[in-house]
């Protein structure tokens, strides 16, 4: 196909800055719950972080993400309503200190920031049989999650937090915003500018977990016989 | 608690040749099957895009993932032995002129690319409960793509081009890396230096789809009426 070599050009280069700068943003990125400002979000910015998400990778180039701006306060209360109540089913599976540190944690900023995404997965975009999908039919979930990826790293970019909250029941979600059976929710997303971040992130900070060493996380080859119990 | 908020710094602002770094990764990023130089990747490069992959978002500070390295051209065949199986049953899945079209697309590195990563993702990292899981057990899954999209980006700055294959048998090559049963695989990676790359997607450059209108996949509050249906 003639038309395809003619397409492909010197790979753009990266200067040290420019590098660093992407470094920057995957580096200092948090997932945000409680630093947000209450002003709006301008639309170039908006517009831009949503391209980003749109310029994802995704299987079969079919693009199966679809975005929901939420941004009036009434439904904002009815997102968070759902959260406490899943939120209470959740705290009670810990016990003592955890339970006490986890009551502890803000999980979510839906009230607090000015704008909520709802990101989501249409599983019949790209019809029947989507180039890449027929042995690992989850890839469009997958590409969907890029989309976030690149919208929380933009986001970085132009001084905008953001969090994602996980705390909730798919259908009653769902049912809120309308959300047909054949679409898929991936993530809910709080988004607002913000002035101060964690240096490392919260849960780390808090004591909840801490970073693994990367060397025990990295094998040559094949999985480590060491490694291979639960 | 009284550390938590010392270690609350001001964010970190992005220049605007610092943002327009991390678009440019993110608008260049390309899923690459055929451009690979075969020229190793220095160490140190390598683990800074592993370090990138591990400092993505993930449930809980749970960091769910693990990435196999795998150089190995016998090793690399026989993955390669594991595509092509499956790619034959995809291609019978689509008829005339797209068949036509899909047979003509080289939709893997497996033996270009002189590095080949499996990024997985360990079901049981983090414990029984795991917090953010508990209403959608999946977030670890996405958690670890969060981390290949990580890859991607500090890949495409460092000049390293990328490629996510998801034409095989999970089983089939589960058993060929030694993977446990507990562990999920979520991509297989070529990587390799690159010097040219497409303009564009090379699944919209050769026909195979066109980009969506961004406008056609944002909405306002909740799903638009005229499109609940399928």
């Amino acid at each position: 196909m003639a038309h395809t070599r003619s397409s492909l050009k010197p790979a753009a280069g990266f200067t040290e800055p420019e590098r660093d700068a992407v470094y920057k943003a995957i580096f200092n990125r948090r997932d945000v719950r409680d630093q947000f400002l209450p002003d709006g979000i301008a639309p170039d910015v908006l517009d831009r972080i949503l391209t980003a998400a749109h310029h994802a990778p995704s299987v079969g180039f079919s693009q199966p993400w679809s975005f929901l701006l939420i941004r009036s306060e009434e439904k904002r209360r009815q997102v968070h309503q759902l959260f406490t109540a899943a939120n209470e089913e959740a705290a009670d599976l810990f016990s003592d200190e955890r339970a006490k540190l986890y009551q502890s944690l803000k999980l979510e900023g839906i009230l607090n920031a000015p704008l909520n995404i709802c990101v989501t997965c249409d599983r019949t975009r790209g019809g029947k049989v989507v180039l890449g999908r027929t042995h690992n039919p989850e890839m469009d979930l997958y590409s969907t999650v890029c989309a976030v990826q690149n919208m929380w790293l933009s986001a970085r970019a132009e001084g905008v937090g953001m969090g994602w909250v996980s705390i909730y029941r798919h259908d009653a979600l769902r049912d809120l915003l309308n959300i047909p059976d054949h679409v898929q929710i991936i993530a809910y997303l709080c988004v607002g500018h913000v002035e101060e971040l964690y240096e490392r992130p919260e849960l780390e900070v808090k004591g909840w977990a801490d970073r693994l060493a990367l060397e025990d996380i990295v094998h040559e080859e094949t999985w480590p016989e060491s490694k291979t119990g639960k």
